[in-house]
């Protein structure tokens, strides 16, 4: 039987993932949550796995008061998480959000596991560390994320030199039809109505950007070996096509699905089988027209910043991660306006060009973050006085 | 080298595969065609394979007084062409219109070749002789045709039991939005313009009756495994999408391209490696949207019509196809109308419903066409009498 560690529980992802492990009747050997004790506990409860951790260290008591009289072994901190990811399994589903997700990533990255990554800011961070320690220690990085997934299903490997290009789709988000000034004015509740997924905050923030889109090719480009300029963008509103491949002959793959991220996450869970998941089978005739368009790099710079750190290289895209993250928050807070994220990220880029060379470990990495974390948190209360 | 027979080179297909042959730096070793002896010779100039053959007799020293004073071999008539099929070759394709290629594709698939079989009829009308001699020999049948060549793309042989639904799409022909009242008055020129594929003209007029799609669902049965049930068509106009396989985990992968013959027998040529074909690539933007409808079997009974008879079993795939081939060249010649090409193909397999068993040998498959066309043949003339 497949034993499953799945990091990052509690969240969106967390959750289609624990569909997908009930309906492909894996078993869940660990679990793992940031702070949300009470969530962490409900799922323990059921799923009844062997450890279940908080990265909070502060929730620990709390958690083991609720687990321990049930029979079940808990822990906390960040120590614990990194053990968590990297004991016995066949494969361990990283859902956590963020920038957190790196040190348990590279946890079990080092113990060579089957990773099902749905995290992508570990790879736009870190890929250049992540990915030569997964080949290393012959850990294999499977995409959940759903572009990713999507293309790594219609990937020919043997048939590199046949790849034309790979291409994401984006649904565009919430604000694909508005207006700058309408755009200047947008507030949180706005950006987080996704026309199409539901999903945590920071990351539907993303799509009203398209960072989201960004920080997926510099995600595509650690997982798939076709050139900086053979990852195209498309923006696709209806999100059922999810990526393609074009290779040379004129064919182009597609996945398509109803938007549910079930699909990508059992797909991986049971890669190189196929399996079932309890999803409601694609209807093309009621999601017809689909329906594509050129990005609009003008109304939405984040992509084409994403695509001059990802050339850039060094610790850009690192940076670029960092200063989103802070912004995103700064916006959700309605600290600063929906424009002023990518403002913020360019800032701190600039801010940041100084630094060249690139992040050959974790602490480099963790500290070219805290660096540009500290600039755009000054920048966004710069953006609040003004 | 990859050496190359050629079977109905002077066809449409014929022409997308020398175009192919010819970007793909393969060895043109042998051609033939059905009666035109001036471009038959024409491509034997241009590519001089060591045989060319005519498959009509009466026009062998025509080529001959042509061919030989360019020091080119050629040869006449069926036992000619069947040595031709059957010749040292790592690749033959069958670009052969109607039931004319079934002993010449016999021919290769004893001789134990790779098949990239363009010719749906063989399969129809034959396909329960065809594959199982084929897998006898060690011969590999791959698809041309569009549709199923997309679905071969993507379908995973190691996941049959994933497999949900494997979807053909069909243009709808030029008919697609006219009244059954219009289609009634339809002319042999109106049935000509299809939307979006530059065919032959059995084919096209095929496409109009959708009775292209019902031959494609029986091909796909004897292509792949799934089980009649499961060999769904979704009307497409725009012929972007070819073909899709519904998998149990919510997955849907398509194939795409730009309507061209080119890429699937380029396919065909290099697989299993991935090669170049000289054609432009798909520009999703400029084809937006892609629409999908449900299929309309009341006012295209031909679909109904190939489900039935391959639902039937035995001669009825046959005895449909004999049909279908006899009413559209009637409606071509303007013998009968549009809708008596349905309706021909139906009071045929009416007729000969009591025709039990299965055709075991060619023998049987030829002598069952032979009496199907001469009911179809009096059936015509009964509607022209009308």
């Amino acid at each position: 039987m497949t034993r499953v560690v799945l990091l990052g529980a509690t969240g969106s992802v967390g959750q289609s993932a624990l569909a997908a492990i009930e309906a492909g009747g894996f078993e869940l050997v660990g679990i793992a949550a940031g702070r949300d004790v009470s969530g962490l506990a409900a799922i323990a409860e059921r799923f009844r796995p062997g450890m279940t951790v908080l990265a909070d260290p502060a929730g620990g008591a709390a958690l083991a008061s609720r687990l321990g009289p049930l029979g079940l072994a808990s822990d906390a901190g960040p120590a614990a998480m990194e053990a968590l990811a990297a004991m016995e399994a066949d494969r361990v589903v990283v859902a956590i959000p963020g920038f957190a997700a790196l040190r348990p990533t590279l946890a079990a990255v080092d113990a060579g596991r089957i990773i099902c990554l749905a995290n992508k800011e570990c790879l736009v961070a870190a890929g250049d560390v992540v990915m030569p320690r997964a080949r290393a220690a012959g850990a294999t990085v499977l995409p959940v994320d759903s572009e990713h997934n999507a293309i790594f299903q219609v990937f020919e490997n043997d048939a590199l030199g046949a790849i034309r290009r790979i291409v994401l789709t984006a649904s565009g988000g919430p604000f694909r039809t508005w207006t700058h000034e309408a755009m200047a004015r947008a507030r949180a509740k706005d950006a987080l109505k996704h026309p199409n997924w539901s999903m945590g905050a920071k990351i539907t923030v993303d799509s009203a950007t398209m960072m989201n889109k960004g920080l997926e090719v510099i995600e595509a480009h650690h997982l798939f070996p076709v050139g900086i300029e053979r990852i195209g963008v498309v923006v696709h509103p209806q999100s059922i096509v999810h990526g393609m491949v074009e290779y040379a002959d004129g064919s182009v793959l597609a996945h398509m699905s109803n938007p549910s991220m079930v699909t990508p996450v059992a797909h991986c869970l049971h890669y190189p089988d196929r399996g079932g998941a309890p999803v409601s089978p694609l209807d093309l005739v009621a999601t017809s027209p689909l329906t594509f368009e050129a990005p609009d790099e003008t109304r939405f710079p984040a992509l084409r910043l994403a695509r001059e750190a990802l050339a850039a290289g060094g610790h850009a895209t690192n940076i670029l991660n960092a200063a989103n993250e802070v912004a995103v928050t700064a916006f959700l807070n309605d600290r600063i306006g929906f424009l002023d994220i990518s403002r913020v990220v360019s800032d701190t880029l600039e801010c940041l060009a100084h630094r060249g060379g690139a992040s050959a470990t974790v602490d480099d990495v963790e500290s070219t973050d805290r660096e540009a974390r500290d600039v755009a948190e000054r920048l966004t209360y710069a953006c609040s006085a003004a």
